[in-house]
């Protein structure tokens, strides 16, 4: 930590950049992902959508592997989609949408994160890359959390929402949230058994 | 941390009350504060709020008092919030609005945490409660962020804002500020300085 002085009076440009950084990051509100709230009056965005996520890793921790730093799954999921300032929200069902994705996102951190002082830009790009990557129990966790938010929302909403919306298949369904099974066994039954419903009730093709 | 089977299979309707809760923090999206946008689009909401101060955390860690727990600050700013789904956000300079609002939000505190299994719901109360004692380093700092970012859109809109809408004066600006000298020297130097150019300006009475 630094000394009280340097805590008031940051090198020149230092808070600025951080500012400009936070100014910037205003704009992930007006990303909007498919998903919609659950009383249905519009549609969420990419910044709500983050913190819902971060509740939800305090709120279901105890399901994630036994070890996992929950601190650091909160972290991921705060910076996890600051690419879309950039590179918007991709639908993840949609296969053509996909194409190019990972570039695009790259791109979006390398202009995002390089606004910032090198060492606060560095620590928050490497949260990113950490969630992408999904090689330690957090990223996983936060993976699985990712996924099983939007299903939470469309098994809330009663009509199917997104996946009728968008002619989902069942299939497209099981395959998006297979990580949740080993990431997060107990909300993995749950999804389970949402496709099940949604199924039944002629939800998903 | 519990077994793989405990985590497969929790404890009956304990996961289901865990959503509950969780469903129920979907309505924070539709919580409205006074604030804007930076592009001035609409009013932003108190769920991308308390994402945008989370953010704020890992970006300017290095202005609170050495030896602040960053992690914990995040923890803070994820619910502290959350009251307002039955309370409503009320507005810092509307003196009449403030009447009344500590016991709204301890009887919404007492319902919305009460719907958790007991532990969790007694760890996230706790979170919520030393946010608003402000007698840690960390509930200093996120009380200062959470008072800071509402001046950083401020004055990031150009046009005064909530302050010229809702004719505050600088005295009241000054006031709500106060915190942020102690908790974070080097953002009060920012804050002091939005002031002065929005007294400039003839935005503040």
């Amino acid at each position: 930590m630094d000394s009280p002085d340097a805590r008031a009076t940051p090198a020149a440009g230092r808070l600025a950049r951080q500012l400009d950084f936070l100014r910037d990051a205003d704009r992930l509100k007006r990303v909007l992902r498919r998903t919609r709230l659950i009383d249905r009056s519009r549609l969420e965005n990419s910044a709500e959508h983050s913190w819902h996520l971060a509740l939800m890793a305090l709120t279901l921790g105890e399901y994630a592997e036994p070890g996992t730093d929950l601190s650091r799954v909160v972290e991921l999921l705060v910076v996890h989609d600051l690419v879309e300032i950039d590179a918007g929200d991709t639908f993840a069902y949609d296969a053509a949408a996909n194409v190019g994705k990972d570039e695009r996102e790259r791109a979006a951190a390398d202009r995002l994160y390089g606004q910032l002082p090198a060492d606060v830009g560095e620590r928050l790009r490497a949260a990113w890359d950490e969630f992408e990557a999904r090689a330690t129990p957090e990223a996983r966790f936060a993976n699985a959390l990712d996924r099983f938010q939007g299903l939470l929302l469309n098994d809330a909403v009663g009509d199917g929402g997104t996946w009728v919306e968008h002619h989902v298949s069942r299939a497209a369904v099981e395959q998006r949230m297979a990580p949740i099974r080993d990431a997060a066994p107990a909300l993995w039954a749950y999804a389970v058994s949402a496709v099940e419903r949604a199924t039944g009730a002629g939800q998903l093709r």
